[in-house]
C-alpha cells in the first residue's frame, strides 16, 4: 500500500454537502470550500478549486449526488430530462476532461437504473397498486456510488501506480532516479495517492527516487504551488524551475525520465494534457529521454479516434496577464489555450491500472 | 531608416547622470531611475532596471564615465589600478551578457589612450616641464566615448536588422510572416531599434508583418511586459502567450521563422540567450522552422571557443516563487539559471550588422 499524507486529500464528504480543498489558494492558505447544490460543485471545477482529470470526476460524481438531492428535498421524484439537464450541467464545467463525462454519466446511469428497478419493482406487486418512490433510499443508493467512485479511484491509483514504477525499474536500470514532472497529477488532482505522484510515491516507498524536478506550469503554477507542495510534505527532495528550463535540465543530463498524467487519452494513443506536455515529449524525443503518461481508464477514450479530435480548453487571458488580481502584462491579445496534444509516436509508454499500452509496439 | 516609438527608448544621458527606464515598472508605471554614480548604474544593472546585453553594454560606458567623474570631481587624476577596478567593479553587474564587458574595455581603453596621449604631449613640449591634467577635458572625452558607443549601437541596430530583413524575406518566401520571438530583443534592450524587434520593425516598415507571437519569457516576463509593449507602441499585432505554449504554435503551424537576440556568441557560433532559448531551437528543428539569431558584433566573442564556455548567471530563487515580494510557490529548492545556451547545429543564421553568419555552411 504507498502512502501519502493526509494533508494532501483534496475532497472530503458529506451527505449534505461536498467540501473541497481551495487549490487556488495552496500552499500559502489551507481553505476548504463547502458545495451544497450541483451548481456549486461545478463554479468550484469551473475556477478550479479543484483539478486535475481524475479529481474533476470523482467531484462531479458528488455534485451529480447534490443535484438529485435538491430536486428530492422539493418533493419530487428526479424525471429523466431532469438527470440528463443535470449531466449537461456539470459536464460544461471543463471541456478537456473525460473522467468528468465518465463519471456524470457513471451517476445517471445509476440514478436512472435505480428508479427502473422501482418501476419493475412496483409492476411485479401487480398493475393499478401505487408507486411508493422513498427519496432518501435513492439519495443513500446515489451517495453510496459516488463513494464507490471514490474509492475505486483511489485503488487505481494505488494499481497504476505500482504497474507503472514496476514497468520504469525494469524499462530504465538505476538505482536511484531523477525524474521530471509536469503539473500536479498528485493526490491533489485526484481521489486517491495521484497518478504521476502516485508512481513517485511507488518508487520513493522503494528507496529509488533522486529528486523530483517540477515544471512549475504557468499560467495556473500547479508545479510550483501543488506539486512541489505534495513532494515536500512526502520529503520527497524536489526542484522547481520555470518550464522553458526543461530543456536545459536534459540537455545538462539530469533527467532519466518523464512522467505526467493525461486529461484525455485518445483511441490510437494520443495523450490531452496540460499545455508544455506536448514540449516536454518533443524534448525528451531530441534527448533519448523516456517518456511516460500514467491515468485511470477511465481517461482512455475510445470514442475519440485521436488527438486531434480533443476538444482543447481556452481559458480566459487574465490567467496569463495578471497575477492575483493584478495585471503585469501589456494590453494584448492572449491565446491561452490549457492543453495540448502529444501524440503518441513521442509516449514510451502509458501506464493504466490494468495495462501498460505501448503505442509504438 | 528604420523609426521606432519614442517612448521605448530606455537610456537617457546627461553629463552629471544617466537616466534608465525603470523595466521592472513597465509597463504599467512609467518610470525613470537617476544614476549618479558607477555604483548607481551597477545597481540598476544587477537589479534589471536596465536589461538586454546591447543596453547593458551602453549603461556600463555611461557607468564608466560616471566613475571617472567621481575620481575627477574629487580633484584626482585617475591611475591605471582605479582605471581597472572600475571596470572590474561594472563586469560584475551580469556575467553572461559580453557587450558588456566589451563596452568597460573599451571605455577603459579609451581613458588610458587619453591619459597616455596627455603624457606624450608633455614629454614633447619638453623634460622638467609640470604636467597639466584637465580633468573637465578627459571627462568630455569619455562622455563623447560612451555617446559614441551608444550611437554606434543604434546605427548597428538599423545595419543588422535591415540585413537581417532581406535575409529572411530571401529564406522564407511569404508576403507577410507570422514571427516568434522571446525575452525582449528590442529597443528597450539596446542603444536603438533593437535587435529581434529591430528586424520585426523592418519587416513591419516593409509591410511584411501579419503577427508576432511574445513568448511571456518567465521568470522576468519580458515578453509580457516588455516586448508585447513595444509592439503595442509600434502597433504591431502581437499575441502573447506562455512559454510552454510556444510548442503548439508550431506543431499547429502557425510560426513561419523564429529570430531572438543573444548575450553572448561563442567562437563556434553556440549561442548563449534568455533561458527558454534552447527549447525554441530544439522545437523549431522537429517542426522545420527556421530560426534565426540577431545581435550586435560586439556579442561575438572570439576568446570562447563553444558555448561550454560561456559563463551561465543564476539569479535568486526568488525570481521564480514570488510574484511582487508575495511568495506563491512552495518552500522547495529552486534552480534559476537566467540564460541557456544554443548549439550551432540550431540556428539557421546569425544577422551581425556587417554579415550574416550561417553555422552551419
Amino acid at each position: 500500500m504507498i502512502k501519502m499524507h493526509p494533508k494532501t486529500n483534496p475532497i472530503k464528504a458529506k451527505r449534505d454537502s461536498l467540501l473541497l480543498l481551495n487549490q487556488i489558494l495552496l500552499p500559502e492558505t489551507v481553505e476548504w470550500v463547502e458545495c451544497k447544490t450541483a451548481k456549486d460543485v461545478f463554479d468550484s471545477i469551473r475556477i478550479m478549486h479543484v483539478r486535475g482529470a481524475p479529481a474533476i470526476g470523482v467531484s462531479a460524481a458528488y455534485g451529480y449526488y447534490l443535484g438529485v438531492k435538491e430536486i428530492i428535498d422539493n418533493g419530487k421524484k428526479p424525471t429523466a430530462a431532469q438527470l440528463e439537464r443535470l449531466k449537461q450541467m456539470l459536464d460544461k464545467s471543463r471541456p478537456t476532461a473525460v473522467n468528468l463525462m465518465w463519471a456524470t454519466n457513471e451517476m445517471k446511469g445509476a440514478a436512472l437504473g435505480y428508479l427502473s428497478e422501482l418501476e419493475k419493482k412496483l409492476a411485479e406487486k401487480g398493475k393499478g397498486k401505487k408507486a411508493v418512490f422513498n427519496g432518501l433510499d435513492m439519495l443513500l443508493f446515489l451517495y453510496n456510488r459516488a463513494v464507490q467512485i471514490h474509492e475505486d479511484d483511489a485503488a487505481r491509483c494505488q494499481k497504476m501506480s505500482e504497474r507503472g514504477a514496476d514497468f520504469v525499474q525494469k524499462k530504465v536500470k538505476k538505482k536511484k532516479y531523477r525524474i521530471m514532472t509536469h503539473c500536479n497529477a498528485g493526490s491533489l488532482a485526484t481521489g486517491g495517492i495521484g497518478t504521476a505522484v502516485g508512481l513517485i510515491r511507488a518508487l520513493h516507498q522503494r528507496g529509488a527516487v533522486e529528486v523530483v524536478h517540477a515544471n512549475e506550469t504557468r499560467p495556473y503554477l500547479q508545479g510550483a504551488r501543488l506539486t512541489s507542495y505534495e513532494l515536500q510534505q512526502e520529503k520527497i527532495p524536489a526542484r522547481l524551475s520555470v518550464d522553458s528550463m526543461a530543456a536545459v535540465l536534459m540537455q545538462k543530463g539530469m533527467i532519466d525520465f518523464i512522467i505526467v498524467g493525461a486529461d484525455r487519452i485518445a483511441k490510437n494513443g494520443d495523450a490531452a494534457n496540460k499545455i508544455g506536455t506536448y514540449m516536454l515529449s518533443v524534448l525528451a524525443k531530441e534527448h533519448g529521454i523516456p517518456f511516460f503518461v500514467i491515468a485511470p481508464r477511465s481517461t482512455y477514450d475510445t470514442e475519440t479516434p485521436n488527438g486531434a479530435k480533443i476538444p482543447i480548453e481556452e481559458r480566459s487571458s487574465e490567467e496569463v496577464t495578471h497575477f492575483n488580481g493584478e495585471r503585469f502584462a501589456a494590453k494584448v491579445p492572449v491565446l491561452n489555450y490549457s492543453f495540448d496534444v502529444t501524440p503518441k509516436e513521442n509516449i514510451t509508454a502509458i501506464f493504466f491500472e490494468d495495462e501498460v499500452f505501448e503505442p509504438l509496439k
